[in-house]
């Protein structure tokens, strides 16, 4: 009865433990930094075994970038029930504060995502397409974004800004406020979907 | 005196050329698939020669890539004298069409600089630069952008999203017009400097 806790755990868990450690080692490094000696080291556990969990460092390197790119989408997934612009600012708040908490780590995925490395590409794709999907389909009265190609080629523009503003002022924040960045945030969508009426 | 004109150019005007060529090569290629032979083929030299000129393929594309903003940045110049919507326009008009001109080329330039190729990097920086720097010095009645944190964190996001917008429209067209994109590019400027101010 004197076993370790550790020993206990079943090899899922142990692997969840494994890759919610990987992400927070990734918020202060960027990926190419986070190698798998890190995370063992980290881990108190050897190198073997972090292999057998995750089979190579560019499969263990694509679980913790996929997990980081879930915790996004789900600390930036409004709660049901308010209007369109509430929820609006409740995802950029979350998504400015994940930024800035998560700054290497988010800066390499895209970085990554752009350079042509296919797995990390797929993984922002796809974590950028539920990040703006949700603003088509969660408006049941479709009062902000009409579904068009404009709003569509706006909205994809706008989360290019909003990628680009948030990554610059977690690296320069000197001079501007985090309310100021998100009175930017929050009023460029509607102010740009005007624009593309 | 019957010498081909080729002979003729003295060695400067002959990179002139080939520069220009490179370029007109690069629209419609990425940058990796702009081998020395194949401006060797296309201005029918050898590519001895070319590598005499050039030095080597880092060289060479280093140095069309550099043509390629330098005729970004000069395709893009307004002409004196408007006022500073007049300019925005002239200049986001002149943008789009050199983007969709030299789609492939300017892909790569983006990609290349957001992998971490350092001259690719400088070069694309430094080309931005001068595109939004144009924005601050060219107003001298400060009507749009008074030069703060906030206008310049905003200027370097919005920068951002005319680059996605431009580049997605680029790719896929369908259901948007010319006049509609160059309406929102030129209207969100203003509307997010308002937001800034």
């Amino acid at each position: 009865m004197a076993s370790s806790p550790r020993v206990r755990l079943d090899p899922a868990t142990r692997r969840e433990q494994l890759l919610s450690l990987g992400v927070r080692l990734l918020a202060t490094r960027p990926l190419e930094q986070l190698s798998i000696e890190t995370l063992a080291e980290a881990a108190g556990i050897s190198r073997g075994l972090l292999y057998h969990y995750f089979g190579s460092k560019v499969q263990f390197h694509e679980a913790v970038v996929r997990r980081a790119a879930d915790e996004l989408i789900e600390a930036t997934s409004p709660p049901p029930g308010e209007d369109q612009l509430a929820r609006l600012a409740y995802s950029m708040a979350a998504y400015l504060d994940y930024v800035v908490e998560n700054h290497e780590g988010y800066l390499s995925l895209v970085k990554g995502a752009a350079s042509g490395n296919e797995s990390l590409r797929a993984i922002y794709q796809e974590s950028r397409a539920v990040l703006t999907d949700r603003l088509f389909t969660e408006d049941p009265d479709g009062l902000m974004l009409p579904d068009t190609p404009q709003t569509r080629l706006v909205v994809h523009a706008w989360a290019a800004m909003v990628e680009g503003l948030v990554l610059q002022w977690a690296e320069r924040p000197a001079g501007v406020s985090r309310d100021e960045v998100l009175a930017i945030l929050n009023g460029s969508l509607p102010a740009l979907i005007e624009l593309a009426r």
